[in-house]
């Protein structure tokens, strides 16, 4: 066999043995070499020749031997959720992993999306990660407890409210649902409806937007509809309907969850009949793409952060390297701001 | 301190010696019960005091000692990539892993998006994965040398061709714009035009999408226009009353490479006075929620899969036991079909 070439058939995968002896080299300095060991002096003779055997070889080093020597990895765990990933949130995601990879981290995502409390915890401890970044409601004090015991640095929860076991990024759809009701108050709507989403994985979302609706309607004394809708245009044409023949029972304005459902209702109160604004005022949320593109162009609620993809990057790796663990941390992420178009 | 609670200041993380001296038993049979260790005959009372005292110590199994005592690791390692995420990719990347987890596999997403050839093989050798699901344009022989000599098992490409170096699921795009072009020549188009977005990570896909298109065209004698779009409203205005001022340049039939640049293009040619499908047809692809929202009802391609996310799962798990390495090995994904409503 030419050993010039790593073949997919050389059997055992080569070790640093392996290199070392084809450099003429003991295994330590294929080490510090390797490792990029700081401190060390070798000459760069040395070195080019224990990168080019390790290269002929296709020696990797090996991540594992690499955590069991130092105790700890880099790595910042993001385990899989179950939350749809819209682009908003996955444009953060990428984002932050960028930035996270440039302060020397390795972000890995992975595990069981149904997965909570110290069952998960456990799973997720084996990776020895140096931070784990998780939606709040999957964890539990034991669980912290036990991802703290394994050496974990700090543990990132995130969601709509501060957990009360690790420091929070704390994203609040409630904030949402309130920039929407202040709007549509102001704009004269005298009974307002929301949207909650029935699908599952949304209508938590749908809840919390809800609330924020709610509670601006109760401060000005205006009563809020709930009007539970999948994304199914029969359910929409009938909800429709429904306000065509009882006028009464009609809000003069809703808020839509998002761009996605208000344009559903809006075809739908159209189709009936309606006229948005004028009967109706439509306000959605995230400010999509579409949003312009629908006809009258549809006012959405734009979400903002406070902090960057690389402000959150940088804040989480001085976390790690600080090992903060306060619970009373928070790092307050959604702020609103209202797009008036034509729909309202 | 109390040793029932796990603490976070408990300093230095628990190791299976320290169970071993909590349970009064030897490391080995700490190791043996941990593990499931098959064949190996250990009473149950002595099960339950090993696991009662990993618990209470928070000790969790240490995923890298048993890599390196294995050799390989039941991980499947999907590199990050820059492919922007749609809900279908979503969807099938979730259902697969959720299979590849019940069939005992660890499902990791890591990587620099941007990494190929050797050096990202290095980085992804590091985790002696069993397997790796890459986009083909990032393979090179020598990546795939690397991974095979670290003792990866199978490396699974997927892409829109065959990789030459590896086995590879094959989404053919080209068929998307084909399916487009079939249906609008044969409701009488005679002069095509197809969309290619100019947005970074999607002018791949629209290129191969136009393919199609142009293929098709050519077997009929049909003239296609490629049209350069990003997601904007105004270019898209421009496009339009071009066309409206030029009626000889003008397609009676357009692929609107999706259902998002779809409504874009449909909402400039309507508010430039030309009518849909009078003047000129058009088609999307998806088949996203809102095609039927749109009025005209828009037509859409449909992407079939023939193989489900579970039976790639499978598949991929059959490929790693049989350390299947052929390159000439595809697994064919793309079908389509012709949604027609009202706008073409």
């Amino acid at each position: 066999m030419d050993d010039h070439t790593p073949g997919p058939r050389s059997g055992r995968p080569p070790t640093s043995t392996d290199v070392a002896r084809a450099a003429g080299v003991s295994q330590a300095t294929v080490s510090y070499v390797l490792n990029d060991a700081p401190g060390v002096r070798i000459s760069q003779e040395t070195r080019v020749k224990v990168r080019e055997a390790a290269e002929r070889l296709g020696y990797a080093p090996h991540a594992s031997a690499r955590v069991l020597r130092t105790g700890r990895s880099d790595i910042v765990l993001i385990p899989t959720s179950t939350i749809p990933v819209g682009r908003l949130v996955a444009e953060l995601d990428m984002a932050m992993s960028e930035r996270l990879r440039r302060l020397g981290h390795t972000v890995v995502h992975f595990g069981d999306p149904r997965s909570r409390g110290v069952a998960a915890a456990r799973v997720w401890a084996e990776w020895r990660p140096a931070a784990v970044f998780v939606e709040a409601h999957r964890l539990t004090a034991a669980a912290v407890s036990q991802l703290y015991a394994a050496g974990v640095a700090t543990v990132l929860a995130f969601g709509p409210e501060p957990s009360p076991y690790a420091p929070t990024f704390v994203f609040d759809d409630g904030n949402v649902g309130a920039c929407a009701a202040e709007h549509l108050i102001a704009r004269g709507s005298a009974a307002l409806a929301a949207v909650v989403p029935t699908e599952h994985g949304l209508d938590g979302f749908g809840l919390r937007r809800l609330e924020g609706v709610a509670r601006v309607a109760r401060a000005h004394d205006v009563p809020v509809a709930r009007v539970d809708l999948p994304f199914d245009e029969e359910r929409a044409n009938e909800i429709a309907t429904g306000w065509t023949r009882d006028p009464g029972a009609r809000p003069d304005g809703v808020f839509a969850y998002n761009d996605e459902y208000a344009m559903l209702l809006m075809r739908a109160l159209q189709d009936a009949g309606l006229d948005i604004p004028g009967d109706i005022a439509v306000v959605g949320a995230d400010d999509l793409p579409l949003a312009p593109l629908l006809r009258p162009r549809l006012s959405s609620v734009r979400v903002l952060t406070d902090i960057t993809p690389d402000d959150l990057a940088e804040r989480l790796a001085k976390m790690i390297a600080d090992g903060e663990r306060d619970p009373a941390t928070t790092i307050r992420a959604s702020r609103t701001e209202m797009i008036v178009r034509e729909s309202s």
